[in-house]
């Protein structure tokens, strides 16, 4: 099948072997996938993957269970193995021995068919179009930020990074009733964020003040940390969202003097997402900024990466 | 008079000017100081402080209101304006306009004399010894760690770093009815923590099982924060004590991956840690490791930092 892969490099190939379903796993045809900056820091590097990248998608299930047959689904990224003291603790997304969707141990949705245990799945409501259903994984992410921090009211937010995260966190932020501060250096991503609603600022213009209650820092590079331990106020909190390949000077000093919490935050409800997506809690159809066939790939890849993108989508289906 | 001054570099001065003490602050003849590595790191540059060195302090106060003259004391070392908005809120410690004795805008202890605010003083019990009291500052900050983050029974905690403040802080640990396990390079300040009974582990032979509850970082350098990361469980804590001066190669990923939070603690309650120095619950006699007159306070700075002390002590008193 045609599936874009990476192992060391990246190749679009057309000969990738079929998808092959274990026990209680699904086939599911791929309809539409997003591209995400942790697919960017794989193909840098990061978490020493090798297989078809990608982990947001739409599908339909092709082969499985009866009653998951033909039904439209998004799936959970981390497939965990439930024996160990992790699962048992509720925390399977932190299980030792989970492979994870296109990042870690099992090839990922940038490829005509995938595999996932049926348990992953979530079946998409249909008045939801495939463009806002395969948002729910990196809308769960943005939603896991408000299950780890609690924000009092009045509380003073400030997100770093107007990218796809950085985006989608501001908007769960705003449907929660806070009113968070969106600084990029990019006037298109701000404009965009502007014209939803949210306040934002150039990065630019942007000095810090140190009297942020929290900071989310989705800008993915070790000058977002330190920008945010200088935005947050002492006993704030800087929640850590994107992560990436290889090492950059830093100074954690701040942290100390400060007295600051730093929560990392990564996957997060996928029940969650798909309601705030079905009752237009939050919207997402400004936030597609390009799309290409999944003959195209690798060039969804590199807008992605070129910093002037927010969501790339590769539409499967279409191909 | 005589003072170990730092002004881009070290010079043991037998000319600097005699304290002034402002409204509000009394003169301290001091007796015996303390060897901190921030002291150390800031003759590396750490907060750009030029200025008498030294913050850890027992002494006799020489000037000031008539109730504390000739009173045995040591002292806070954050000297808040008492208006702002931290001061308002509880965290005078944070205070944004606040000087720092020996750190921060303040000259410090390594001298005769040093000035404080009043209000900074505690009396130090008749029981205690100048060479046990001289341990409440890094003691109070050792003790932070348990007001900063709930250690629940049965609580598996490591303390990185059997230096000054790893050595307190995992005996502040132990007398709260934890079990901490100590891990350092340094043979003979792993056996002190021994003798003490303390649970060590050597360095060399330690492979973090990711499995922790708490990672007390107290080893000041990027490679203790790696191995902190590494040592700890997914959603687990990590407690940063110390600071460094410049730039490490860092990759943060790990917490986001396993969803660390990450605590950065500094100073204490000096009550609690007279308390706790009073009462026998820490003992700190094993941890002076050398000596050194107000003379040869460049000479005890060294000592400090050649990695081979725990405790290095300036007799101020007796030069």
């Amino acid at each position: 099948m045609l599936a874009l892969v990476y192992d060391r490099e990246l190749t679009l190939r057309e000969d990738y072997p079929e998808v092959h379903a274990a026990a209680g796993e699904v086939v599911l045809a791929v309809r539409v996938a997003g591209v995400c900056s942790t697919d960017i820091e794989i193909t840098r590097g990061y978490m020493d993957f090798s297989g078809v990248l990608g982990h947001e998608f739409v599908g339909t299930v092709q082969a499985g269970p009866e009653h998951w047959l033909g039904k439209r689904v998004v799936g959970e990224i981390n497939c965990p193995c439930g024996r160990c003291d992790l699962c048992a603790a509720g925390l399977p997304n932190h299980c030792p021995n989970r492979s994870v969707l296109g990042i870690a141990g099992r090839d990922g949705v940038f490829a005509e068919r995938a595999a996932l245990p049926e348990a992953n799945l979530r079946q998409v409501p249909d008045a939801l179009t495939d463009d806002q259903a395969v948002f729910t994984e990196p809308l769960a992410a943005a939603i896991q930020v408000t299950r780890q921090v609690a924000f009092g009211p009045g509380c003073r937010v400030v997100v770093l990074g107007a990218g796809r995260l950085g985006q989608l966190t501001a908007r769960v932020l705003a449907g929660k009733g806070l009113d968070p501060l969106l600084v990029d250096a990019h006037g298109g991503k701000l404009a965009i964020a502007a014209r939803a609603g949210m306040r934002t600022a150039p990065l630019q213009g942007y000095a810090p003040d140190g009297r942020a209650d929290v900071v989310v820092d989705a800008t993915g590079c070790a000058a977002g940390f330190d920008l945010a331990m200088r935005a947050v106020r002492p006993r704030g909190t800087i929640v850590l969202k994107s992560t990436s390949a290889g090492l950059a000077p830093m100074n954690l000093a701040p942290l100390v003097i400060n007295e600051i919490t730093v929560v990392g935050s990564r996957c997060g409800p996928f029940d969650e997402a798909l309601e705030m997506l079905a009752d237009g809690a939050v919207d997402v159809s400004d936030l597609v900024s390009a799309r290409f066939a999944l003959r195209q790939a690798d060039a969804a890849l590199a807008a992605a990466a070129d910093g002037n993108h927010i969501k790339v989508l590769i539409d499967v289906a279409a191909q």
